[in-house]
């Protein structure tokens, strides 16, 4: 009896699968089946449907991922040889999974992967690539066969907006950084990414019809560091880079208030007419442009003309925080000026929370830093009802630029210490008193003071941006500290994989994930 | 008596230092003394002697790692302020603390470091930084005082040559990444670089009289990547970079066996006259030039000629192992005229522990990684005799490429699993029977077919490197596994705040580090 009880061991051993799989965001359905795994290899077919380009680039994302561990990665084909287990990629308009969402059925015959667009397909692949092993992430690791649980998913995403915010005003970021950041937001489903372009300390986009604006601006920093900005080549390949990730990237330039690098490049823009010192230290609210000044107006309709023009996305950001040198009536006058200007250009206006009480137009999207103010978030909601929709960053949950905790040396503290739980353990649903549809989604900002390199980037963002995907992404009822606490232990290998520099935080059981 | 009582605990708290600090490699002496620390600020002046360029240099290089945390940096000057705290970093060549030795004192009222050689001065620098809060790495960090504990060192390397081997022809590294790893390397005192710049899969060096090496030679790596290569430009600014940090770059060219690469770019080196194709696998043994061809002495007299040109280094290498296609006659005749071209070009020849055998001439230095076999290592003892000088990469214990244990995923295994201690625990005096001064010293090989990316090198290199670089420096008698693992666990959060990818290997307690 003995080697017989033995070999049913070894047989249960190889079939266990974790009780839930370690997938982030957590999909709306999941459910683990028995039965053996499905084997990926270098061999599995991918198939896709006859003359469907946007599934057959999807396709080409999963063949590369588990192409990267070999000579040869799987083929894409139109039609599944006979008998040979393949992974189906379909698009079906009729499908009803909406724009993000998709079902994944993986048995050992095969997986089959259908959506009703070219996102949902994108992020079936996400979480498909999260049920391979992860050693999958590697690049160059030899070659291993990849077993996948058996699993059904159906999930679609509870907000349509699911961002973070990167400064790369206080500290400039290459366009491989910026990259990176991409690679690692689509990991989790994330598709908005906000890049705060310009502050006091740095203007980091070209304006072609304003050249001074980058040559000037851009060259500081915090610190006294170099600075930098994009080109607008550089832009156009970021876009590229995230529309390939169905990332939209939504472009920030922040008015009337910190502008001090506007301000030394642009003498005209000042009340004075006289260029300002450049600035790299860390104070706020110190900067205006000159409202009374149509020079200034003239100056916000090129930058608005050329961010329309650079950025197909739908919502152009105008920043409006912190400004103090203005009346109450100069500020209002400012903002309404400035929707107009940005509706004008065929696109949706957005500004932070500051901007809630200064009469917007319908139809503004209003990014909550402030909601644990009551008197912010009472005009929030007198906005909202009068039009305004919301992104939901609430400074003492998602600023992730927060310290961790007391250990933590990088990031600043006013807004609180964000832990990982912090971040995690919130429902946007009842943040404000609003309807639930005014709430677009979710973006956690990461800004720069005392950051200067992607590993800084990456270990404050990881694991927080992961849990604000997850709170942006899963419902709230699927949602709990405890199973999302296990899910990240369990992530940790992947994330070592790609070299994610996270932070081990002492809130995570990091022994889950064993082997790294 | 109670807040009396609090009081005191609360400054035993603030001068309570770890027993040991957490220097790596340990010191040859470190005496912690009581007292308070030497506090450092940007405002601590750094006094060098009047006119030392070397050592305001150096000095350079500690002012811009306290100055990365503030705007300003630390004045260097030539004359200390009365009554300030200040370091004073002095070159006396008359202090008898050799090449690369130095003496640090650190007393609150002031530090004092004298070497009697810029290296020294140099590496008693990485041992004050070693001594600053980790917080100290950070680039953008807001600014706090830096405590030092008080201590006093007197320090010198064992050995002399404290090295390490990137393979940079199974996967290209940009220069970017090769000063990545002369960084680290430079933070644990290690002072050689070898360079492995060609192989089957890739040829990674100009060579101006023979272009079409890496035009051809340098666009494959193993697995089908874009691979790449270093012009004439990119080698001399690696081997600046690497000489700012006291380090020496030691280039490889491997001869006669490892060559596809070359052998696809240069037709009349193969005995039918006949390029071959690119190799993107990860076979050895395969390949050899024609030994019997003149138009193969041509071409290893014009590298060898292009390296002692481009490399200001002692040390030529042309590898010399696994060959399989020559009789041992033609590999020994081979070796012979290879040697003397290196010979004739002014430098001193290297290969690997295969040409032992070889009948080398006095002065070669044989890199041995097959201690582990017994024939290899009497071939070694003979050619020791014969005048040959050492440096020791035993694959068993220090080829980092090796996997640290079964959950490793990168890496390889034909020599066995190196963990932590097995990379760190062995005695480099006592590995072959040799006279103590045939040992130059240690090297830690870092092969790349599994690595592609900055961060695989980093996460096999670290801890093991640290390893590395203390059995080179430290002398045994005051090694001992239980204080490296102690002063390890305890040195996380620095390579944290660099953003340093380590294996959390659990044979190292990280809680050690507290604070990250």
């Amino acid at each position: 009896m003995r080697p017989l009880a033995l070999l049913v061991l070894a047989v249960t051993v190889a079939h266990a699968q974790p009780p839930t799989p370690a997938l982030i965001p957590l999909p709306a359905e999941v459910e683990t089946r028995d039965g053996p795994p499905f084997v990926m290899t270098d061999a599995t077919p991918l198939v896709v449907d006859p003359g469907d380009a946007e599934a057959r680039r999807v396709a080409g994302v999963l063949a590369a991922l588990v192409g990267n561990t070999v000579e040869t990665t799987p083929p894409i084909v139109e039609a599944a040889p006979a008998g040979v287990p393949a992974v189906r990629l379909r698009i079906d308009a009729a499908a009803g999974h909406g724009d993000e969402g998709y079902a994944l059925d993986v048995a050992s015959t095969g997986v089959d992967l259908v959506a009703s667009a070219p996102a949902g397909l994108f992020y079936g692949v996400q979480t498909l690539r999260q049920l391979l092993p992860a050693r999958v992430e590697y690049e160059a690791a030899l070659y291993a066969p990849l077993p996948v649980p058996a699993v059904r998913v159906v999930d679609r995403p509870r907000y349509e907006w699911r961002g973070m915010m990167l400064d790369v005003a206080r500290h400039f970021f290459e366009v491989e950084d910026v990259e990176r950041v991409i690679d690692l937001m689509a990991l989790h489903k994330l598709n908005r990414l906000h890049l705060h372009l310009s502050d006091d300390q740095g203007w980091r986009i070209e304006i072609p019809s304003r050249p001074a604006l980058a040559r000037v601006g851009g060259r500081t920093e915090v610190g006294g560091g170099p600075g930098g900005y994009y080109t607008v080549e550089d832009i156009a390949r970021i876009v590229q880079y995230a529309a390939e990730r169905f990332i939209t990237v939504v472009p920030e330039i922040d008015l009337p208030g910190h502008t001090n690098a506007a301000l030394a490049a642009i003498p005209e823009i000042n009340c004075d007419g006289r260029a300002r010192a450049p600035y790299t230290g860390t104070n706020v609210g110190f900067s205006t442009v000159c409202v009374e000044r149509e020079e200034t107006w003239a100056f916000v309709e090129d930058v608005v003309a050329s961010l329309a023009e650079q950025f197909p996305g739908e919502t152009i950001h105008l920043g409006g925080d912190e400004v103090e040198e203005l009346t109450a009536d100069q500020y209002a006058a400012f903002v309404t000026r400035a929707q107009a200007i940005v509706t004008a250009a065929g696109k949706r206006y957005a500004g932070w929370d500051d901007v809630a009480h200064a009469g917007l137009a319908p139809g503004a999207v209003i990014q909550v830093w402030r909601a644990q103010r009551a008197d912010v978030a009472r005009q929030v909601e007198a906005a909202v009802a009068n039009g305004a929709a919301l992104v939901l960053s609430p400074s003492d949950r998602i600023y992730i630029d927060m310290k961790y905790d007391e250990s933590t040396v990088l990031g600043l503290t006013w807004a609180g210490l964000n832990g990982v739980r912090d971040a995690y353990d919130w429902d946007p649903g009842v943040l404000l008193d609003v309807p639930e549809a005014a709430v677009l989604g979710v973006e956690a900002p990461l800004w720069a003071e005392t950051l200067s390199t992607i590993r800084d980037v990456e270990f404050m963002a990881f694991p927080r941006l992961a849990g604000v995907a997850e709170i942006g992404w899963t419902p709230q009822t699927a949602r709990s500290w405890g199973g999302y606490r296990a899910r990240l232990g369990a992530f940790g290998p992947r994330w070592t994989a790609l070299g994610v520099h996270h932070f081990r935080s002492p809130e995570v059981d990091w022994t889950l994930g064993g082997v790294e």
